[in-house]
Parts: C-alpha cells; sequence; structure tokens
C-alpha cells in the first residue's frame, strides 16, 4: 500500500467569500448567502445563491477524510422504496491497474459505503418518477426555496425581459418545481447515493446554471488537488462538476470527489470503460460499459454523459468536416461502430441503460458526439442528425420516469446559435440542454473562455439551461486553479446575463444593489456584491491602495475633476432642491417644469448668470 | 525646463508579432500581415489586417522623437485645396500650467511642425466632400485595398451569415469606399495634419473595427507610457486610440501620441477646455472650447467626440436613474447646462464647429452624453431623447459635407441591445454607430472586459460599425499593459465574432485555417494564426513544455489514447479508404454507402469482428 498522505496535504479552500455570510433559509435550512451592506446606506442585504457548501460557511467542520454530511440520506430512506445491498467488488481494472498492487496510487477514501442503495425490485426512485405521480419531493422543496433566493411572494413585479417561449414565474412553489420535473423541462441530478448534494433544478424555467469540468489526465494531476478544484470551483459558482478523469487511480479519485461534493456530479461512463479494455475502443464491449455504469452508481455520480446519439449511419457524415468529431466520448463510439460495421451499443442497448438509471435517479445528459468543433462546421447535417436521434431517446428515457438533459455544441458563429436552440427544443420536447460554450471564433486560443462566454450568454438567453464553462486553456494545456476561477466566473456572469435577458425576476436585484453603491461611492458594497469580491478589491488597490479611497467619492480613473458620478450627483440635488425634498427623486416632468419656472424668474430679475455648483446662490 | 528624457527611457515595443512578417500590398503598398503555415501542409499562407504600423515591420527605422513618415502628405498636398499657416501660439493652459515655467512637465515634442494645414477659404477638405463630388481618393483606395485583406475578387463566393439589412459587398473596390462615404454609412477620420495615418474606414459595411482608450490622469501615469500604450494598443489590433488624457501636460502628451500613430486618433475637447477654466464646469466658455478646438485640429486629432446631444430639456430626465449621469463629458455639460438655465452651448455652436471640422477633416464622434451607466437605466427616455437629436445633429453637419459616427452605450441587458441598433440606424440614417461594449451585467467588476465583450459581439453583428474597448480594470482602476493587452484582443475577438456572423467574405479564411491547423497538429501553425500567438504558446508550454510537444499528434487535455482528433482522423482515413484515394475527401453519401457494401460483404464470409484500427486487415 501506498503511504496515506499526512492530512495536511489533503486541505482545502475552506473560509467565507469575502463580504459575504452564509445563511440557512426555511425549514429545509436551504444554504445562501447574504451580503451585508454599509449601515447609513438604507440597503437590505442582498441574498445570493450559493454552490459552494459547506467550505464556505465557518460554523461547519470540514473534513475531508470523513466526506460531507449525508443532507438528504433521511429523505430517501423516508421514501420506503430503496434497498441496501452489498456493493460491486473494487476491481483493480476500475483505478487502471492490472493486479491487486496498488501502490503509488491513490489511498481508498477511509469512509467508504459498504452497502450503497438502490430502486427495490420493480421500484423507480427518480425525482421524475415521484413528480409524475403527484409527489412533491424535498428535493423539490428546497430546489423551490433556493430558485426564489429567500424572496417571498411580490403582489406585484413588472416582467422586463424576453424570454423567447420560456415560463419563468413570478415566484416557484414546490409544486412549479414538480410539475417542471414531471413534464421532463427540468431535472433534479441527485443519485441517491450521492445524499451529501444540496438540490439544485437545471431546466429553462429556473436559472441558468454552469458546469466545471475537473479530472486528472494521463499526462499531468493528483488527487488532493482534484478534490480541491472541485472545492475551488464550487466556491466560485458551478452549480455542477464533471469529473473527467481519465487513466489511473479513477475509482479511487472519484469516490473522493463525491464523498466531499455539495453539487451533482457528471461523468462519462465510457472514458473509465475504456481504460478498463486497454484503451482500444474496438475492444469495448456492452458487459464492460454496463459493469462501469453499475460501478459509478453505486459511487453516487448524479447524472451520466451517454453518446448514444453517435449511430453507424451518421459517422460519413463528418468525413467531410474541417476537424471531424472532436467530442471524446462520440470519436471512442465511432471507432467501435466503424470497426465493427455495427450499430452504436449504447443506441441498441439504450433502454436497459435506463433501466439503471432509474434504479439509483441517475439523470441521462444525452452526449453530442458529433458537436461542431469548429466554426466551419457549425449545424450541419451530422450534428442535427444526432440531435434528432437524442430526441427519440428522450421520449424512450421519459417512457421510464427517467431524467434527462441534451448536451449541445461545441463552436457555433453567433448568426446560428438560435437555430441550435430553436431545434433542441423542437427535437427533443424542452428537456433541458447543456452547451459547451459555443465558442463564436476559432481565433482566439487563449481566450476561449471569451469566445465561449459570449456564445454562453446568448444560448442562455435563448433557452439553454446549464452552460459547460471553458477555460482559458481550452485547447492548449490543462487549467490550473486560476484558470478554474476565471473558467467559472466567466460562466457565471454570462449565465447571469441571460437570467436578465430573459427577466428572471431574481435577477436584477443584485445588478441594481451594485450600481446603486457605484453611484454612492460604497465601494466595499461594489466589491461585495461582485462575483469575485477578492479580483475586484485587488484592481480597485493597484491604483489606488490607501484604505481611504475605499470610502472616497471618487476613482482613479477620472479623478475627483472629472468624476461624473459625482458631478451626476449635484445634478440630481439640484434637480431635487428645485421642488421636492432631496430625499425622494424627482419625477423627470417636474424638474423641467422647475427649471422652466427658475430660468424665468432668473431672466425676469435680470441677474448675472451663477456660478454656484448646484445650489440657488444667485438668489 | 524639464530636463529631457534620455533616449531609452522613450523606447517602444517593436519587432514582428510571432509567426508573421509585414508585407505591403499594390500600389498603395498598404500593410498588411502575412502568416506563414508549415511546409507540407499544403495551406497558403492567410493575410490579416494589421493595425500595427511601422512598429511591427524589421524594415522600419522607429525614432519616436523623429515620429513616423508622413504617409499621407503628398496625397493632401496634391489635392491643391490647403494651406499651410502659422500655428496658433502654444498656451500654459494648454499643458495645465499656470505660467510659462514648464519644469517637471513632459518635453515639448522635437519635430513640432510650426505651420499646421487648413483648407484654404471657401474650401472642404473632408473626404465626404470629394466622396460626394464623385472623387475617389488614394485614401479611399487604400481603405478598400485593406478591406479587402488582400484577396482578389471571387467569383464565386457562397455567403454564409445574418447581416441584418446591411450591404457588404463580396469584394471592396475603391468606387465601393467612396459610396459609403458619400452617404454617411462610413468615415474615413483622417485630420489632414495627421498625415502619419494608414486610412481606414468605421462603417456597417466594412470589417468591425474596435477603438482602445489611453490617457493620463489627475492620478497616476507619464507621457512615455502613454506612447507605449498606443503602440502596445495598435500592435495587438487596436483601429483607433482615444486619449482621454487629462491633468498637467495634456497638450504635448497629445503631440507625442499623434506624431507617431499610424492610426487615427480621437479626443474629447471638452476634457481640456474644463483644465482650461481650472475645472469649473459652469465656467466654459464657446470661446475657450473653440480655442481647444482649434488647438487640437493643427496637432492632427482625427476625430472629436462632441455631446452636443445632453440638451437642457433632457438633464430631468436622468434625475429618477439609478446611476445618473456616467458620461464625464455628458455630465459636464449638463452641470453648465443647468448652472446657466441654458441651452449647451455645444448644441448652439454646432454649425460653426462643423465649420472648423470640414477645414481639417476631422470627423465627428457624437458623445452619447446621457448613455445608461447600470442595466436599470438601459434604453429609457433620457438616452434615446439624446440620440435623436443625435440623429438631427448628423444630419445638420452631412449638410456641410462633414463626416459623423455615433457614440452608444454602456450598460445594456442582451435583449435590449437590438433596439439601440435598429434606434440608431433609423435616427442616424446609418451613420456609423460606435459603442462602448455595451456591459451585459453590472455585477462582475474585474470582468467587464468580458461583461462588455459580450454585448460588443453582439451589437457588433447587429451593425456596430467600431466597438470601444474597456479592460478588466473597468470601474475600478487604470488599465496597465496586460489589462490594455486582455481588452484590446477581447474586443478584437468579438468583432472577428461579428464579421463571423454577418457574413463577411474576408473573416472565415483565418478561422478556418486555424482549425485545419488545430485538426492537423500543426501547433505552431495554431499558435501562430491565433490574435495573441504569445498566450497561446505559452499557455500550451505550461503543460507541455517540451519543443517536441509542438509536433505531438495529441495534447495534454486528453493525452493520446483519448485524443478525439486523432481518432477522428483515423474514422476519416477509414471513411476514405473505402473507396477513394486518401487525399481526397470522401462525400458523405458516398462513404455511406461503401461502408453498407462493406458491411454486407462482411456478413457473406461471416468472418470474425476485425480489430485493425481502420484498415481492412480482416479481409
Amino acid at each position: 500500500m501506498a503511504d496515506i498522505p499526512a492530512r495536511t496535504e489533503m486541505r482545502v479552500t475552506t473560509g467565507p467569500i469575502r463580504g459575504s455570510r452564509k445563511i440557512h433559509v426555511g425549514p429545509l435550512k436551504v444554504a445562501m448567502r447574504e451580503i451585508d451592506l454599509e449601515r447609513g446606506s438604507g440597503e437590505p442585504p442582498v441574498r445570493v445563491y450559493d454552490t459552494s457548501g459547506p467550505y464556505t460557511d465557518p460554523d461547519a467542520r470540514i473534513d475531508i477524510m470523513a466526506g460531507l454530511p449525508t443532507l438528504r440520506r433521511d429523505w430517501i430512506m423516508g421514501r420506503g422504496d430503496v434497498e441496501a445491498y452489498d456493493a460491486r467488488e473494487i476491481k483493480p481494472e476500475d483505478n487502471g491497474l492490472k493486479g491487486p498492487d496498488r501502490s503509488g496510487g491513490v489511498q481508498p477514501f477511509p469512509n467508504l459505503v459498504k452497502r450503497p442503495l438502490r430502486a427495490k425490485a420493480g421500484m423507480n426512485v427518480s425525482q421524475m418518477h415521484y413528480a409524475r405521480r403527484g409527489i412533491i419531493t424535498p428535493e423539490m422543496e428546497y430546489v423551490a426555496e433556493r430558485e426564489n433566493l429567500g424572496r417571498a411572494a411580490q403582489a406585484e413585479y413588472v416582467r422586463d425581459g424576453e424570454d423567447w417561449g420560456a415560463s419563468i414565474p413570478d415566484y416557484v412553489t414546490p409544486e412549479f418545481v414538480r410539475e417542471e420535473v414531471a413534464r421532463g423541462r427540468a431535472i433534479i441530478p441527485n443519485n441517491i447515493n450521492h445524499p451529501e448534494s444540496e438540490p439544485m433544478a437545471i431546466g429553462r424555467n429556473f436559472l441558468v446554471k454552469i458546469n466545471a469540468n475537473i479530472g486528472n489526465s494521463a499526462v499531468a494531476s493528483d488527487v488532493a488537488s482534484e478534490v480541491d478544484k472541485l472545492v475551488w470551483s464550487i466556491r466560485w459558482g458551478a452549480d455542477t462538476v464533471m469529473d473527467l478523469s481519465t487513466g489511473r487511480n479513477i475509482h479511487d479519485t472519484r469516490e473522493w470527489i463525491i464523498r466531499n461534493s455539495p453539487v451533482p456530479i457528471g461523468t462519462v461512463p465510457i472514458y473509465q470503460a475504456l481504460e478498463k479494455v486497454g484503451g482500444i475502443a474496438e475492444d469495448l464491449t456492452w458487459d464492460v460499459f454496463r459493469d462501469t455504469l453499475i460501478e459509478q452508481a453505486e459511487q453516487g455520480v448524479d447524472y451520466f454523459t451517454i453518446h448514444a446519439g453517435v449511430r453507424l449511419p451518421y459517422i460519413p457524415l463528418t468525413a467531410k468536416r474541417v476537424t471531424g468529431i472532436v467530442s471524446r466520448g462520440g470519436s471512442i463510439m465511432a471507432k467501435w461502430c466503424l470497426a465493427h460495421h455495427k450499430e452504436s451499443f449504447l443506441y441498441e442497448h439504450f433502454d436497459e441503460i435506463t433501466e439503471i438509471m432509474k434504479a439509483y435517479d441517475i439523470a441521462y445528459s444525452l452526449g453530442d458526439g458529433l458537436r461542431p468543433g469548429s466554426i466551419a462546421d457549425a449545424n450541419d447535417e451530422a450534428q442535427f442528425a444526432e440531435l434528432y436521434t437524442l430526441g427519440e431517446l428522450t421520449r424512450r428515457a421519459w417512457e421510464q420516469d427517467v431524467q434527462v438533459m441534451i448536451e449541445g455544441p461545441g463552436h457555433v458563429p453567433m448568426h446560428k446559435i438560435k437555430q441550435n436552440m430553436d431545434k433542441q427544443l423542437e427535437a427533443c420536447g424542452e428537456a433541458p440542454f447543456y452547451t459547451l460554450g459555443p465558442l463564436t471564433t476559432d481565433i482566439a486560443p487563449g481566450y476561449d473562455h471569451i469566445t465561449s462566454g459570449i456564445g454562453a450568454a446568448m444560448i442562455g438567453w435563448y433557452g439553454t439551461a446549464m452552460l459547460c464553462y471553458v477555460t482559458p486553456k481550452e485547447h492548449l494545456g490543462l487549467p490550473d486553479r486560476d484558470d478554474v476561477k476565471v473558467g467559472v466566473v466567466t460562466y457565471k456572469l454570462a449565465a447571469h446575463a441571460a437570467d436578465l435577458a430573459k427577466g428572471h425576476p431574481a435577477a436584477k436585484v443584485r445588478d441594481d444593489a451594485l450600481s446603486r453603491a457605484r453611484f454612492e461611492f460604497r465601494w466595499r458594497d461594489q466589491f461585495n456584491l461582485s462575483l469575485d469580491p477578492d479580483t475586484a478589491e485587488q484592481y480597485h488597490d493597484q491604483t489606488l491602495p490607501a484604505e481611504g479611497a475605499k470610502s472616497a467619492h471618487f476613482c482613479s480613473m477620472c479623478g475627483p475633476k472629472f468624476c461624473s458620478m459625482k458631478i451626476s450627483q449635484e445634478v440630481r440635488d439640484f434637480a431635487a432642491k428645485q421642488n421636492q425634498p432631496a430625499t425622494t427623486f424627482l419625477a423627470a416632468e417636474e424638474a423641467e417644469a422647475g427649471m422652466k419656472e427658475m430660468s424665468e424668474i432668473f431672466r425676469e430679475t435680470g441677474s448675472e448668470l451663477y456660478m454656484g455648483a448646484g445650489g440657488r446662490e444667485h438668489d
């Protein structure tokens, strides 16, 4: 056995996010963050969606050797439809090993569950199944509270947005969540063997979510950094995390990640299956794949990317492409199909896969193996042929009440983005769309978080439910800690821009609070309300480091004399003084009337032009 | 006098951009860059638009004490409509000084032009004036060649894009440039006193341009860094640069910048005028402002931002706003109007300003002083009231054949962006739109190059001709060298994404070349074709630093076994081998037919499944 690393080596990032407090709202104690604003500003605290789990809660005891508390365990057991059973035995090949010697590998998770849960024979434990039977689960209640950001229902709310046919409610009730899950328009990915997760919904009528990818690789990485990448990603706002590990230690690494994750974890099981057959795509079999699904289901993976839409007849459609097949899973399956001249075993065994999914409540993320990898290949025949097959598979999964989302591109110029959304809605019956970007140009490697952030914001606006992040290292190398943060924050702002444009009732509160803080020179509030308070403050301090500058009524860009905000305050004060108390905003028409009147007085008295700074000194 | 800094302190960034060569195309020797691709790839070199001037030309001798060569001097003199005259005397207050002592200040530019040019009495030297008289100027010819990126006219070109009613030609002729300038749909900003500039066009039917802002400030900065900021901005792609300096040394700093700039320089003259009256907005007068216009006109400023649309009756409309007036120029004028209870002197004297503009061929950039500074204030009454006034002023400027572009917002959620473009087109008769972003959310200070890059790409697609960059320091502090580069590259990619979506015939060539390089693992070509080859290579090398990895047929993200590009190559090779020579792409239908045939053969012979990597070894 390898030496067990000292506990101190396994530390992860903890502590509150600067300027905000963890709060727990309602009977289910739904975790959120609250940002207190400057005393005397008269501003209420702002509640924000929080994905960071207990790691940012100073009252929580974090021990990654023990894993997180099992928040959902009682809910799951309370439904009486699951049974514990002896887990499938862990095999050397699960960790990419040839024999029982695990030296040099990752230590096994100490607190391993030996008897995982599954649905009792004949039962279906998916949230969709409950929803369709009219049952509102605690998971749905949790989601409702979370989506409202702790707001009370508002009697009057003026909607401002273009939602392209979505049905976003003014206030999210548990019943609304149930309906959305029942009709397949939203999913709550939460494997019954991942009771540590805080329920969240992915759907067109909820806040737009983002996913971050982590994973070791054949070339670099180690487990300690993988766990911290998870914690780091969710700190900045990743709603789900995909573990895309390949190579050695893949089983044990995943166990560490899931046991310590408050967000749903997704995987691409074909990656591990390929490892088990020595990396030879042609050697993949349904049995190896099925065994891998069970292995990961027992560990608690919440959604599986399954590339069942890469069908044999579609593969030649990619031959004319500039960049062929760029999905790893897609290319593995394409190679298998070609080598065997057979239809994909994922497609052929799809209903059997669904049987497994419903026994653990794992959601499908139907992979777009034929997504375009370049602007030239966007919206082509191969891509859309697969999409319509994904629609067919969605309906087949729904027949068994299994939750489904659909993966989307990729590389798409702006004028072809909406077509992706429209076709997905049509083909897949409004099952949530989950896209990678899309990148809107190919010419900026090193900046692909931005080329794709543009496409992500747009497709999120059009109706995509979750956006898979892209880091600055995309196409070039493995992201480090800084890259992950930049990728997550970029996608968080893209998702928020989408929520705003859709007119989501909870979205604009934060923009308005920040803008008021900006206008009133409440620097500290401006930092704290931002998606990345650390960077905002650091950038400010690079020019004006003194503590006093945080209360200065100007900033470094213009200096005190040229500050438009300051002048604008004076303009407002001046206008307000005309005929209203200074504490209220003046209606524009009244201000105009007031000024006309003043001009007349002025002309009548024949005085000199007054030179005051907004008062009535000329009188 | 201050000590003259040693020449070595005044150095700027020179040398070729990695992986590309400067070329000069056609009789006018239009500067472009050419990127040579790997020998043996069979790929032609890719020509790209180049804004970097002589600084990236190894054959050019750079001496910023002497300034750049006066490329356009002969063209200007050759028209016979200008005269040299004794320049307005430089006054201490031009540099923010109280007396003749210039110690501690910036040294004057050594090679100062004592006798600037202006139109002879009764003449009009604007490009619009020539265009309307049917004259194709060398400037127009230069622009045509430049916009075509040295392409020859193509007989057949399949357009792929949505141009929202633009009229982008397949090939740009000098006559097309003339027509566009004549009807006001494009401008060529080039003051006759800035003969160092390389002509460029800003218009909806040309490549989307970007602007970078530089400028000292009351709080930080110095002249040497300002000149290098110019050189650094244009190196990465800034098409024009605005000098937003305030405070001391403003005149001399501007002289250094213009004499060394191959791109048009814009300013906001009200900033300097305000300095001259001690920073008291109410003390501004038409005479001081007019004198400042002449001062800057003689130096060679190519376009002036004039906030003549901030009219007295619109000011109260801003009182209810969350962030009031955020434009510096707008707030200065608002304060002046309110203090005097008078209509703006810029509006009142607009035709006189136009008289000055046409004598030097300075273009208007009609400032949006009432642009929204927050999501809450987007598309409000104040903003659009001003926009329609800008439309009125456009028509008045056009009456004197003076070139005009229109500045636009600011902060706008995605669903309100298109309305900005549509109203601008309607109100301003297709005069080029020049927007700041817009930022699509307020909650990400530190990432506002991205929140605004999203809006910039979209509004560029809808028809905006030039995008004013935003750096990561926006709202927080002064951008440093890295921030300027990140801002420029972000906007360059946004502009390119817009060109692609509009279906600009010259745009997709680079994306396709880069994507082919990516698919074929030509790493060096991928770096060189990118907007920022240095960063692309650096990111790659952080994971796989060895030189050998640059020719590796895999990368660090997936490692060799999981490389989808590699598998996809195999798939393509396999498909191609069916019944076509491997050197040509196979039509999808043919490939499919070929594979069906093979499957049949396979079944007939009853062989085992073959396990080869794409060959026909089972035969």
